[in-house]
């Protein structure tokens, strides 16, 4: 039976690095990158460049791309789109191209590109990714974004969700996912209270991602799968999906 | 107000390093490495060296100390003891010296040694320990020793209780911490029972750990306060825990 396993942070990915080229990797930086290029898919985007710095992005906008910069919570001055999901509507980004830079989650794709397949990770399509992992049937390695290295609560949670719905399939591997699936019971009668909760030490605040902190925990609007393939994110294509 | 942070892994420590000389650390191995200190502790050993190597447990053992060495979850071939706390009675280790190398806890307990002062943590001294942290008053470090640099969550649960009964005094900085208390709280009724699921992998079978659990989990049976500085652990003298 397939493996589900947990990574809580970037620092501890290298423990799980062995036999990722056969393994599917869920990346997850719910608050908010990963969520962010969800509903960018949602809303049409025809593809997406994460990239390691703005410099790059603004590269990639001279060829005709509209660049996305964010740091530190904020979008980084000069640049067209940040990192919150309510900047990312059909208007602006539909059949348009994005090259994306973040300060997680970007670099958390980049990290896990060995793996057999990259999924990008939110709750706003959480049950279409479960049925596709499950029908795949590979193990599973949910890769947890974190922030600068720390363990955070939010990408823990939705690893959580996300390996509750992949036991009806696959059996779990390790303590981190048995956490992080006790930890999303806890929390799931009222995720966002339960965050803001947590975030009592303002982190969410100095963020400025109070107000996306609702379209990120919205479950199941989308059933489209992007997936992170040779420096790109593109959805996985409905045959692929179903095979 | 004095902080608690929580650090989920080795891995993770260097998160944290930042004003270590100026923190009070708890290095946490609950199974078994410093749940085995604090019961030879409690059971009269007059200091123990905790170090890298079973050759240098070997070498401390030609100057009269006690060699105790463990690796991978078993007594190491031709050592007096290993890591678990059944070993170590009265009879064995009273008005003795111990030597002792183990996988995970002597590493983490070398990492932490710059800080203020190093706490070795269990369940079986924990209210004595939270006494004498918060009559302390400075911020404090709960190191999670883990398993080879993963999470684990017989010290994550150890973290939880013992960051709760430092909130009489004191607040919490960080998810990690969060988590840890919330964990505790699930699993709090029956913590046994909890990490036997936790562990239907079989990893407490492979580390015969499984009769040791009892004794690990046992709360309040000592208010003995072993710390580690310049290379020994030895019990907090009388006075300074109540300055």
């Amino acid at each position: 039976m397939a493996k589900i396993e947990t990574v809580l942070s970037p620092a501890l990915f290298h423990l799980y690095e062995e036999g990722l080229h056969e393994k599917n990797v869920v990346v997850i930086d719910i608050l908010r990158a990963t969520t962010t290029m969800c509903v960018a898919f949602e809303n049409g985007v025809s593809e997406m460049v994460p990239v390691s710095t703005p410099e790059e992005a603004a590269i990639l906008h001279t060829k005709g791309y509209i660049a996305a910069a964010e740091r530190h919570g904020e979008t980084v001055s000069g640049f067209e789109l940040g990192n919150s999901p309510q900047d990312y509507t059909r208007e602006r980004v539909g059949n348009k191209k994005i090259a994306i830079t973040t300060t997680n989650g970007t670099r958390a794709l980049v990290m896990s590109a060995a793996a057999k397949r990259v999924y990008v990770g939110s709750f706003i399509h959480i049950s279409a990714l479960a049925e596709t992992l499950l029908k795949d049937g590979r193990d599973v390695l949910l890769f947890c974004a974190g922030w600068k290295d720390k363990f955070n609560l939010e990408d823990t949670l939705f690893a959580g969700a996300l390996a509750q719905k992949l036991l009806a399939g696959m059996t779990v591997e390790g303590d981190s996912t048995l956490a992080a699936i006790d930890l999303y019971q806890t929390a799931s009668a009222d995720l966002a209270g339960y965050l803001q909760k947590a975030s009592h030490v303002g982190r969410f605040k100095s963020l400025h991602v109070e107000s996306d902190l609702d379209i990120c925990l919205r479950m199941d609007i989308s059933t489209k799968i992007p997936v992170f393939s040779k420096g790109v994110i593109n959805l996985l294509h409905h045959e692929s999906a179903h095979i």
